[in-house]
């Protein structure tokens, strides 16, 4: 597999990331997942937008401007041969040495990798997680920061518990998000999902739906799933059925007409 | 530099992580921090058992035993001639497919690297960290786990705000510790550090100092700075005054009578 690996395609097996590397050695970094369809990566702009955002709040320089790296894309979707797939960008703080202050003059490192991925459908079967949850605290709950352990931890429990998913609480109870998408409910025709305040990532689907579908944010409790006439999870890759949490359904238990409704805007 | 990885002495510049490492990618790792002082690791089994309990917590795989550890922290002495330094061993779970659930069969990545570094003693002037807090609420904030995030943005902080260190409040509000070390208060004849349970590292130091020195855990808020006779930061790397805190000093603003006791001590 070919990946760019700091402004070059290289064999993935010739891909080294140094041990020094603060991505590795503190998860000092950023990432995004994008997806790509009839080889193009979708929502670029928001996706790199988003990134810079995370970067300047990091203080992590982004040694690309946006058609560098849109142009690194293009090249690996090229190269790979792959038109339906998942970008992933990685951006760390580079190598530094020990210490958590990182250095003033720090050499990112940036990776683009391509796999082939279908959008995702399939009807997603939840537990809360009892393992952790999310700091709604700190601003790290608004990035898509390489600090992904408190999301592991809850999906290795959904796996142990017998479930595809994990939804995440934050500190104060509210649900937050699943432990890799953004939650929809829609109660009594109103489309809701957590504020972004209670440790909700700002996801690039979750801007979509609530600009074109009406959708709006509200501070969200586990008792809200057993109102909710429809409940969705969204994320780069997928648009899927929330159809139950803990083993009680959620709504009817299956897909409902939000969902389908989401699934034929053509932008989402 | 020799580093030692995956079983092998290899210099630095030789040493490949695999860009698909999830230590990489996702922070999916834990890491131990131990001194060295006359050619040995300080409380090296204390640091393994820390090690272990963190890996069983992640069901991470732990590819080599406490002697083959050992003996991989000796070698790496002996070639790089470093008699007083600092070891650091990241684990991380290895390379997988992207998701976040781990792959069934990790073959996980030890890296253990040395450098020189004295025991730091010198005084330290902190601000109380406004841009995030501590989790008390994710086993994470019990582990030294490679989601180092919340303390490089509280670092940064403080080096902006010209001052040495950055102390972490937890979601309630209380003291949990600083970006890199245990904080203890002594006031009124007792010596008081945060609980685990409100977010603080069980360091090793930290331990020491509770089992040999009377120590004693106790929920701290800010107020409690302005009204400690002595406020000392510790963590394997160095035992320091913190002589103030956001401009205000700490007791008498210089180092006392109990941070002399503990640097008296042989076992810290």
């Amino acid at each position: 597999m070919t990946v760019w690996l700091n402004g070059r395609l290289v064999e993935d097996a010739a891909a080294r990331i140094d041990p020094a590397d603060r991505g590795f050695t503190l998860g000092d970094g950023l990432f995004e997942t994008i997806r790509v369809k009839a080889g193009a990566p979708r929502h670029l702009q928001r996706h790199l937008d988003r990134l810079a955002a995370g970067a300047a709040l990091l203080r992590l320089p982004l040694p690309y401007d946006p058609a560098a790296l849109a142009g690194a894309m293009a090249a690996l979707i090229a190269a790979g041969g792959i038109a339906d797939g998942v970008l992933r960008l990685t951006l760390s703080r580079g190598t530094g040495a020990r210490g958590v202050l990182p250095p003033a003059d720090a050499s990112p490192t940036v990776l683009i990798t391509l796999a082939p991925a279908a959008h995702m459908t399939a009807p997603v079967a939840a537990v809360i997680a009892r393992s952790t949850r999310r700091n709604e605290h700190s601003p790290l709950s608004r990035l898509k920061s390489l600090n992904y352990l408190d999301s592991i931890l809850a999906r290795q429990e959904a796996a142990e518990r017998g479930a595809d998913e994990a939804m995440l609480l934050n500190g104060a109870g509210r649900l937050a998000e699943s432990s890799v998408a953004t939650l929809f409910l829609s109660v009594g025709g109103r489309l809701l999902t957590p504020p972004v305040a209670d440790g909700a990532l700002p996801g690039i689907r979750r801007a979509l739906v609530l600009e074109r579908h009406g959708a709006e944010e509200a501070p969200l409790t586990p008792a809200d799933l057993a109102r909710a006439d429809e409940a969705i999870l969204t994320n780069s890759l997928g648009l899927r059925p929330l159809v139950s949490v803990d083993g009680q359904p959620v709504g009817t238990g299956s897909a409902g007409p939000v969902l389908v409704r989401l699934l034929d805007d053509p932008e989402l």
